[in-house]
């Protein structure tokens, strides 16, 4: 491979969580070369003062949120801001001819009036938003191509509900299965999901030895909606519960879809077999095997499991990923392999480890 | 107090988790004295050779699980036993004069069919059965007197399941709310939970920093159910999934209930507040406010809250309470009061503690 | 028990950790009633709305650290409030006629020199200093009497360390055995030891799969030295080191003290008996037995054991407890009992429990 | 590179944690080319059905633990098997044509008499002992070279150490500042390095929320001397105290040295910058910075710190690794690149995770 063929890129908030877990898999990437992160608070410091995992693999110093900045060093640019700070900063990188991949919520949802309810705030982006594409590559992979420069990266509840629920939604409703357009979702994640910042509810003390359910009617919930109902052609109302769970990272979704008594698990199985068999990052471990969050950390990788309850006629869907990596960054760096014309696997193999 | 009121009671079982915590909790008991504690392959020695927390608290040694021993030393007996060992010891002990308060599966289920098909072994005791009361007092209190000599000791699940939905069962089904005769209910359990047998699946290093569905079709979704459809007063399938979380202790329950249109939240709430009002161990904590394993650890307390998914009318309850306590040892001893004349708050007290 | 022999007492300051537990205690005490609980930033709202576990158990809201206020309500004060404050609210409290039993830092160290340099502040009572009493009853008990008035509760690393090294410096002093005067004290503890504040070394993603070395030179070393040096009643250096270790509650520690070839392990193993055989709440384990400190967690209860290493002629002991209890609100009830009057051990029963 | 450059490469002993890390780190590496793992007791099993992380990655079956078929598939071979198996197995391998890089401490002590007095067994390998070379490569590094065929790779504990104590000891001892022959070494492990066996020690229950010092007069102690002794050149004792600690991976070593008064902590500092600044694997984070165990999880990297006790004249030097990677499977890696003629780092450029 010849040294002229390297992509820079930028981290845009490589502060926190996600940002951080983009430049570690970046700093690994053959084509990628990260040349730029960003965080206004840290500007100046030492990615490795801050994160001294890093201390002797990384250089650089974190710079300024600033498009001049990201624009002069960098090609292709990631953010990870919260909600709101896309809308600023994604049309102003477009416009200096950056590609750009979009972790937050700002383009995530094609109903402008559902991200105007769910987050409280305008939306000032619309024809950003139409441009937008929503990159899930292993659902909707014919969105996907290299001629595009704005992907909107999907949450990490997004991720897991749509890949537990894909084939099955998919299956059942061409064969008209389903009993009840109403799918409940309950998941768990890990404390990384709840950010970098410190708080009563991050607290060590608060979260260990302690599960609950947190964030009722959570902003995620209208995604998964979408998502579902983009997979199933019509619409599908999700009810949706996140719990937090005392572990860093990690997260496990499971979809209960209610079906009709003709519907034929054998072949729902089926179906995940054939919709996942080719997908490098996605394996569907059979019936009746549930996957388990430690065996996809620090991985790209989702595993999902299903199983059929015959007492209630309801098809259970589990899907575990990395919620900072298949959940985040790794899926964001997945989408622009792909808007860049690369292998989507490229600089992805990490393949976790035993415990 | 006087001394010849205290009663002398026998911990069968003693070495497990659930045995063990009885023992704990008989210990600090004002009227109960702990005067026997068995357990097979410790019998001998020490209770505090094996939990070192007993030093100079307890100088208790193990005796044999033997009926005249038992019967010798107590008036009462806790059965912390596999099920099927409950079958054969509940009958000779009852018929020594003692009460019993049986924390294993053989008295739960009345269905005999469905005792057998869920735990794939003959019921040999079907008219001890019968008699068998089920001791969840905060639901089922008219069947518990002092009068009565075998209590069936509800499971964790079931406990912690049948509190979320009691009063949202009632009411909805008085009013003729429930559009789905099928509840989902997924709940997450501590390692506790899965016993203390030492195994690939209890080894450290296989529980932390890891979360997932286990147990498929679980043994307690038939008394889920039962408790559900005595509550409602007509048959209400479960569909159930328990997860295992890195905690030790703790366990949480969610039910998730579809309602018709025209069902009124309110009212709902209303019944949870009139319901728990003037239950000792039971907190509504209110709308939208959802508890936490954590607050209730080291308790008997069960804290429940409900929230109402408008998009999807599904009332969504959820209870949090201590495997061991309320899920276990706790409710016997709960139990044990009121059948020995007691007040059923007798020695319960524990308040737990903010971290 | 006549009602009027309830004594009333407060606890200034909590909110935070030590504050909050030293109210779980004190709610099941038969004598003291609590009337008091201060925190200025949460006054006015119920104890239970920061501390859900209350909910239904204690109806308290939080007052403001107001002298009358707590001069008012109160016989009895715990001051659990950081290092300065007790300098001003201590003096205060004791006009009004209260007993003071101060939780921090600022009535410790004898040597006004060694605060001022380890506290980098003005020290400003110099002469309750003289009459404040240190608060360690297993070791220092003929200091403590019923007609005192403020006693000085010990840090968490002090009272484990003291109780770890007691028996072994008394009798290798006696027996001229010690080989060096600096004895290294490696100690471990949850994170409650960090405090309630959140902050990036106390989020759970940062303590979580972490353990390491922190606050280097730390303040509880002068107060570790001193304890050693009154009980060897010579100059004792101390080297100590204390880690942080993801878990919430519970504190270990280890002394190394260097032997003359003469000394003699088999009395040194019969002076921790002789010395801790009458302590209620002091269990020494005996040789090669080493603590843990999950079986003295929610207790006041310490552990102790020892072993010899002959290679380097090295006495080991260690200590376990709950920071939070015998680390600090348990203990400071417990000298609290004496100084009124009250058996030591009064309402200080809690067992803990096997896991 | 072309193909014909690979080197096939076994596991012995596949199943346990250090060997299904040296697993995890082959399926990635460049050269070495795994072509056998065993197990005799998951023989025939797809190593996917022991540990799913590997589903979709890694399709090998489990082979028996047998020498010909090792050696048929292999030419260098890893033996993560227990102490007394490599006596039997690293001959047989050896005479085979193999290289051999053995993990268990069957070659690790240089002194006959210690191996047989702290492993309670005969040694029958005395001439392979004398050839066996201690692969710790950052300061033994002038053992190690292309020709050599028999590699003893280093304990957890005795590595961490080690690189902790090296560039202080050199340095003192070289200008006579050792003020005592005993050194205090105090670690903290994961509970991984407690192996794969479940028992009540490794029961999540046990571990969890629980510290505490195990394993007394610990086997790694004689190897953690005979290190000192070589770097120090003279005979240094060493009291080590190994402590289990909740996390699943990590380990923590601080080695307190006391030295004279006329020893100048500035040039020691110095010689851990100088001994360390060219050694790819080993960060010396500088004077009272202490190293975390999560900055080097999952990675081969040791970080180093340290800090001088003016009270005690103590120098306080701790070292954070991955016990399973740098002080395991990872560091026999990085000595099998070096007797392959390879670079030390080849394959093992995990940069491991903020979180």
């Amino acid at each position: 491979m010849v040294e002229n063929k390297k992509i820079n890129v930028a981290v845009v908030g490589a502060a926190g969580y996600a940002g951080i877990e983009a430049v570690s898999l970046l700093l690994k990437h053959p084509i990628f070369n990260l040349t730029c992160a960003t965080s206004d608070s840290d500007a100046g410091n030492y990615l490795s003062d801050l994160y001294p995992y890093l201390i002797n693999k990384c250089d650089l110093k974190f710079d300024h949120h600033d498009v001049s900045i990201i624009a002069s060093k960098a090609k292709v640019a990631f953010l990870a801001v919260p909600h709101t700070a896309a809308l600023d900063l994604a049309p102003k990188l477009l416009d200096a001819g950056l590609k750009v991949l979009d972790l937050s919520a700002d383009f995530r949802l094609k109903d402008i009036n559902e991200y105007e309810d769910w987050y409280q705030t305008k939306h000032t982006q619309t024809d950003l938003l139409k441009k937008a594409v929503y990159g899930l590559p292993e659902i909707f992979s014919a969105d996907l191509s290299a001629d595009l420069d704005l992907v909107s990266c999907p949450g990490c509840y997004p991720t897991a509900s749509a890949l537990a629920a894909f084939p099955a939604l998919k299956i059942s409703v061409k064969n008209d299965w389903i009993a009840d357009n109403t799918v409940v979702v309950s998941a768990l994640s890990g404390v990384s999901g709840a950010g970098k910042s410190c708080n009563a509810k991050t607290h060590f003390c608060n979260c260990d030895e302690n599960v609950g359910i947190y964030g009722l009617l959570h902003r995620h919930t209208p995604e998964i909606s979408q998502s579902f109902s983009l997979i199933a052609n019509k619409k599908i109302n999700v009810c949706f519960t996140p719990h937090l769970v005392p572990i860093s990272r990690g997260l496990l979704s499971t979809a209960y879809i209610k079906l009709k008594s003709d519907a034929d698990y054998t072949q729902i199985c089926q179906e995940y077999v054939e919709l996942y068999k080719d997908k490098s990052f996605v394996s569907y471990l059979g019936d009746n095997v549930m996957p388990q969050t430690r065996n996809v950390k620090n991985t790209i990788y989702a595993h999902v499991g299903t199983c059929f309850d015959y007492y209630s006629n309801t098809l259970i869907a589990s899907c575990a990923i990395d919620n900072l990596c298949k959940g985040a960054a790794g899926q964001a760096i997945q989408c622009a392999n792909i808007i860049c014309g690369l292998d989507q696997t490229c600089g992805l193999d990490n393949l976790g480890s035993a415990i």
